[in-house]
């Protein structure tokens, strides 16, 4: 396989060339949000973009590493901040870096028995996730958050579990500041 | 695995904390320039650092996945820029991604044929090293090149093939330029 460049904007982190873009509306996940009244409210206005992911396309095969830009907005549902859906990834035993290149955020991790630790996302923070923790990104900013992950290209995404039962966590603004707080509706489903 | 932060100043490229810092001086790579001349003088003059290299420490096992950042200074040894020693992965099927944050540079790839590539670094490249072709990254700018390095943690590093043979190709200033031309040494030892 040849080598390759990809160019990212470090100011609006798009990619060019970029063959894959996800685009994730506030459809795609009303119901991740705690307040479903201001969710539905939004989506009346106009279904707003939470977050794209620039997705740079290799094999999905053992060697190759996946990699992409993230950008989530900045906006709020209710007092809930804009997020990331959040996976494990299917191959639960592979890792994932994050470097933090503007905005500023809340990384949420979750591993398998529900345990969750939280990690500050702002310009030139480098996030480990190890294998086995499910992770959420959360915009706590007033700009884009945007960040460079790198994974195994074999590793997949698990959306389902966080679909069904969430993260026992979620980021609100209270006071105007961001907080960690437990989340009322977990485990949800399940 | 805790997941963990880590710091990097996206200006210097230095990384906090960080237990494990390599620093490479012209003294452990002299005769890999072509100038022997200009190497002995350098050398004499005080041994510059070359590089340095701020690695993240994870376990060296599959699904991790060793980041680092490096910092190549600007400098030439004769006509030839500054660059790093350059190796292929112990396990050759694992690729690397680099994320460039400061400076210009080349990257200088080749595969196992000898057949060599060349991308462009600068700040927002993201350069796609699959599996299989060794690297070597040249600063040919007047200020530090730094970029952000991610590779599944089982690759390990074989310089071994590099240091004998060299690379088929080298990078030198000429009429004040960056000028990509066939290493006359090539191939070296062997």
């Amino acid at each position: 396989m040849e080598p390759f460049n990809s160019y990212v904007d470090l100011l609006s982190g798009e990619v060019f060339p970029c063959r894959q873009v996800v685009v994730r509306r506030l459809s795609d996940m009303a119901r991740m949000f705690q307040d479903q009244q201001a969710a539905q409210k939004l989506l009346q206005e106009g279904n707003p973009v939470i977050y794209r992911v620039f997705n740079v396309v290799v094999p999905e095969e053992y060697g190759h590493l996946q990699h992409c830009i993230s950008v989530i907005f900045p906006g709020k549902v209710g007092q809930e901040y804009f997020m990331t859906k959040g996976h494990f990834h299917a191959r639960k035993d592979t890792a994932e870096v994050y470097l933090t290149l503007r905005g500023n955020g809340i990384l949420i991790l979750q591993n398998q028995r529900g345990e969750t630790r939280v990690l500050e996302m702002r310009p030139g923070s480098a996030s480990y996730i190890p294998p086995f923790w499910a992770h959420r990104s959360v915009n706590v900013g007033k700009e884009p958050l945007v960040f460079f992950a790198v994974y195994p290209a074999e590793a997949g995404h698990d959306y389902e579990i966080i679909e069904k039962q969430g993260f026992a966590v979620s980021v609100i603004e209270h006071d105007g500041k961001p907080k960690v707080v437990a989340n009322p509706g977990y485990p949800k489903g399940g």
